[in-house]
């Protein structure tokens, strides 16, 4: 009789055996997969406010995994009438974007046994500010386009390599959300 | 004669004299509206990655107001196989839009002559995972709805305050680019 040892579950730094056993939980109670992630947050001063971001609902229960909560300054710099204490949320955008992409290729490349050793890019978006300060409405208020360019490097062919970056495009919960839009409802409360 | 000494432009934090002033030199010099944000992100190991921001290009020449650049991380919690390194991109998003909500209102309120004494905001958006984990095509991968509530106090009657949330919505860069979706293209360069 033949032994086979599998190697170790844990492939670019994510334990593919627990993603695996998720996905049969998911499965197996559906109603596990509804999650809503929240965001707190408080204008400071000027251009400058701050969000917290403690717990999430998701896989059938409140989390509490977070003993802290994030704290996360948003500003704008001087030539849009801040002062520079944190980035401005268009970038934080882009960085959501980045990340999510990121994070959305190890998972593929982790499922599809290839190892990774670098992964790096860079995001740029365009805007024509006339819009957002109600100069022009001939100009949108975001950006026109964003462009994202990923270096990536593993021990797999560049055509391979390539494809998961592609395929992360398919599987990106913010890729998804900045492509297409989301309905956005707001409620004013004014005391 | 009659001196009019007017009230200091300074409102809500807001150079409101400098805003004034800008609008003007955008109107004369439209190119120099056109700006160029930049996010460079790094995988770390698992889910979570780094991004770097620094400069950008606006009113007509790159931004040297930032002498370090910002740095900010991204990751998931255990449930999504990280380990709370970082807020996860989704809540990003989340942080994106009610900073930019909150500092377009800010604007808006200071442009009116209303003086803010808080504005608070919570976001939630909804996310079936079975979309992002690719379990089920039924289910897109991002939120399926985002809610945002404002608490928002200060010197204008209620209506005005309310109205001042609603101009935002008209206004925000990343209220638009959540609402209505940004044409993202993706290179991958792969060695």
């Amino acid at each position: 009789m033949t032994t086979i040892i599998s190697s170790t579950p844990i492939r670019n730094g994510i334990d593919t055996a627990q993603v695996y056993g998720t996905l049969d939980v998911l499965r197996a109670q559906p109603e596990a997969a509804r999650f809503e992630f929240r965001v707190r947050n408080r204008w400071i001063d000027g251009t400058h406010s701050r969000s917290t971001i403690h717990g999430f609902w998701g896989a059938g229960a409140e989390d509490v995994s977070r003993a802290e909560p994030f704290v996360v300054d948003a500003s704008e710099p001087p030539v849009l009438f801040g002062q520079n204490e944190a980035p401005n949320p268009a970038e934080y955008l882009l960085h959501a974007l980045a990340a999510c992409l990121t994070t959305t290729l190890v998972y593929s490349a982790s499922a599809r046994k290839v190892r990774l050793t670098e992964v790096t890019s860079v995001f740029e978006g365009d805007m024509d500010v006339r819009g957002c300060l109600g100069l022009d409405d001939a100009y949108r208020n975001g950006f026109t386009q964003i462009r994202g360019t990923f270096t990536i490097k593993g021990d797999a062919p560049a055509e391979k390599l390539r494809a998961i970056v592609e395929n992360a495009q398919k599987r990106s919960a913010v890729f998804d959300m900045v492509s297409n839009g989301v309905p956005v409802a707001i409620t004013a409360i004014a005391e």
